[in-house]
């Protein structure tokens, strides 16, 4: 049996990590999206189940004392957590699984899965994430300057991925196709299919 | 500077791997074929320095101790090697090389270079691969037998190779789309663009 692989998508706020996602997701592909739990509380327009799972900290601090939770962060002062029913019943039986995740989320996923691979989503360079966070216009300079800070930690961490994608502005679909060429190459790996010299001898 | 990747591609007598890399040559990509040496004298319609640079058993010994290939192995009496010439000077201005080889020197491949790519080409299973071999009509019973016990050997490296294509019957193009999605997907990979934080925050 074919097991699925883990996909981590990170990026900082500004990559389009988030857009990159859907369009991948609505082309109908062998994957699953994984939604986080967190503490925090919707925004207007977000549903529980499908943007994340809303809990209270007590049950996520319940989750991470009981192994509910496949990786978690805390982050400006809440929780984000992938439960681990949102992760391993799907590479069991096959399905590739997507998480949309911080870079310490993802390095807790390296550590567990040596398998998963892990894409950084960047925009083409620090000057352009910067007109793109205050092009939005709706965020104080306070918080753009945080976004910047944490943006400059995560690209330092871009060794520890395995793959980068430039999200070069207008060219998102072109974006898109390049991260199903990395999942297409998973799918020739010869540690996906283990048993493949058995069933060759087979027949 | 981008270095270029070096990719083994390997495969049992009648795996069809001579035509899939001079389908892929054919294409014009960023790749350069490296041409082995051999000590084995030129078949018809062999031309040296296009199929094999053809070189005395003298000659070769010399180039071992002297350090001259990259990798290189003996084989039904011969020698076999491919020359740094071919392979280093490519590399290092960003073209990447195809080596066609035996399991023997891929395994000296991936001792020396852990970024190189080593892809394993099958025919769907071993009762194909039979009838492949006699299909020839060209080579006696023994040599097919003997062309067979390798072929078994080969496929037992499997797990070595990082990935590996099935040249089904009528479908060599796929194969070679295969290969290229294969390819395409290392240009994403950070390990092969180091810099890239650097000149990110440059601009």
């Amino acid at each position: 049996m074919k097991k699925g692989t883990v996909f981590v998508l990170s990026g900082p706020a500004g990559s389009g990590k988030s857009t990159v996602r859907e369009r991948l997701m609505s082309k109908g592909l062998n994957f699953h999206y994984s939604i986080s739990d967190t503490t925090r509380k919707p925004r207007a327009g977000e549903r529980d189940g499908v943007d994340y799972g809303f809990v209270t900290r007590e049950k996520f601090e319940e989750g991470i004392k009981n192994g509910a939770y496949y990786e978690h962060a805390y982050y400006a002062g809440e929780y984000y957590g992938t439960p681990v029913s949102q992760l391993l019943p799907y590479i069991e039986s096959g399905v590739n699984v997507i998480l949309e995740i911080e870079v310490d989320g993802a390095m807790q996923v390296r550590e567990k899965d040596r398998d998963a691979v892990l894409v950084m989503l960047l925009p083409p360079s620090y000057s352009e994430l910067e007109a793109r966070l205050r092009g939005r216009g709706t965020e104080s300079e306070d918080k753009i300057q945080k976004r910047l800070s944490r943006a400059r930690d995560e690209v330092l961490l871009y060794p520890k991925y395995d793959y980068f994608l430039l999200n070069e502005s207008g060219r998102i679909d072109e974006c898109v196709r390049q991260l199903e060429v990395i999942a297409e190459a998973q799918t020739y790996r010869t540690k996906n299919t283990p048993d493949f010299p058995e069933e060759f001898f087979k027949i």
